[in-house]
């Protein structure tokens, strides 16, 4: 199953789709794609509502991230063994942890900003894990996959000066507004089926800059999930960005980075893919 | 004035002290100290209403943390010179950003737990500042100042070996369950007057361990709220914890550590004080 959630910013609707242009909304039987809803377990009644409804065209209707502002947003970071060499770094012997403010989240297609006075943005193609159920202390990687909601795709946008030469701790560098497009889909596991086989993909203006696949991870969602919960209680809702395969533009020779005027295009196999135009400050 | 939050965890009712021991219920008129109570500046219509009514007294009703869960917790790393000397750290030239999950918020005589598997569970008492309206690149320090709603006592509980020694990013020790409670009151910036003249002091087991001032902070709080909201925009109820004096574990010859059994006693002048049992994990 793929959820989906559309219409203006602030006021998105859950619907669920039925193939890529159309979709069911289930909004009158769903508040919102939201932590009580996945703590509630009420997305297994959902194909049964969507098989007794009309499917509709999506259309040119804004798609929103495809779950609400979660409780937190948390980032591994260096866990693709290529990413980790061109960053210059070596491959973590257990997974670095940071974390983005939840209010950088936006859909899929919304405009980036380039942070005012920031000449290094950067992109990052990622696998998000949507996390489906209370999770503290899980005894074991099967016990973290049953608390999997689903995958999206996002991009984990990241100002490479603020990250790492302001003083220590990347927080301050992955924080800037709308910094985390997500979506368009939120994806069930049963239905992304091998989550360590999917290709992934991340242009710039038309060119092809990363280009990688879930199959070189270092730590599995399942590991992350597990390992995550023995630090903290992650809840349902939450985001856990997964990190990014080689190709940011921090790695380049000599970097390149985003000051507005870009298009992005950004996806991951069976998850879908975004397009963001990047604005300056103020444009 | 004095903002308080009283009743069971997840159903405190917002009140306003009058004095130490008595409070007016202002529950019917305001649903929560939450995001949207301080973005809606209904916060000026409380000393009227508060006037018009009879005083309570608190009893032994629990005292919750004073505001909601809110958007997310920030923290100032370092921030006082002689604890980034007992750490053996620089003072830092700009602030040392790092978060705690939100879900860590609880009230402030509520019950430490030592995580599972800790072996380096540390206090720290701090000056926490709850945001009162939107803040994003604001111009100066006057305007960061215009938009704290008030200060707090908080205790930034941390582990150690996980913050440290567990592949970088601070966060991964800073977020376990109950790992920052706050209170027991909200005191607007009218009330406390001069923020960096406020005595601090720490107790572990009737043993002073922290004994500070504001006054020797890095970095004021006006200075913190103007600097990071050059980084991300600052929601109202977001709080900021602003650093811990000399005293910590971590910092004694040998190290001392929570391990369960303990009682913490911390409280910042004019924002009252907190009482904690330390439990071990399953205990």
């Amino acid at each position: 199953m793929r959820l989906i959630r559309l219409g203006p910013i602030g006021s998105e609707k859950p619907a669920v789709l039925v193939d890529d242009d159309t979709y069911v909304d289930v909004s009158d039987v769903v508040p919102d794609f939201d932590g009580a809803f996945f703590a509630s377990g009420r997305i297994a009644e959902l194909p049964a509502i969507v098989a007794g409804r009309t499917p509709q065209p999506i259309g040119d209707q804004r798609i929103g991230a495809p779950f609400a502002r979660p409780h937190q947003i948390l980032c591994i970071g260096l866990n693709y063994s290529d990413h980790a060499a061109e960053s210059g770094m070596e491959v973590p012997s257990e997974p670095i942890l940071f974390t983005k403010s939840p209010n950088t989240l936006q859909g899929p297609n919304d405009d980036v900003i380039v942070p005012k006075g920031s000449v290094k943005t950067d992109w990052e193609v990622e696998l998000g894990i949507v996390i489906g159920s209370p999770a503290s202390y899980l005894a074991d990687e099967a016990a973290a996959e049953a608390a999997i909601a689903g995958y999206v795709v996002t991009n984990d946008l990241s100002e490479r000066e603020w990250q790492i030469e302001r003083k220590g701790q990347w927080s301050k560098g992955k924080s800037a507004p709308t910094f985390n497009p997500a979506g368009p889909w939120l994806v069930t596991p049963d239905e992304v089926g091998d989550v360590l086989a999917l290709d992934m993909f991340l242009d710039v203006d038309g060119v092809r800059r990363q280009t990688g696949s879930t199959a070189t991870m270092v730590f599995s969602p399942a590991f992350i999930v597990h390992y995550l919960s023995q630090f903290m209680a992650l809840e349902p809702g939450d985001l856990i960005n997964t990190g990014t395969p080689p190709g940011v533009g921090m790695g380049m020779n000599p970097p390149q980075y985003l000051h507005g005027g870009e298009v992005l295009e950004l996806g991951i196999q069976k998850l879908g893919s975004q397009r963001q135009r990047v604005l300056p400050y103020g444009g």
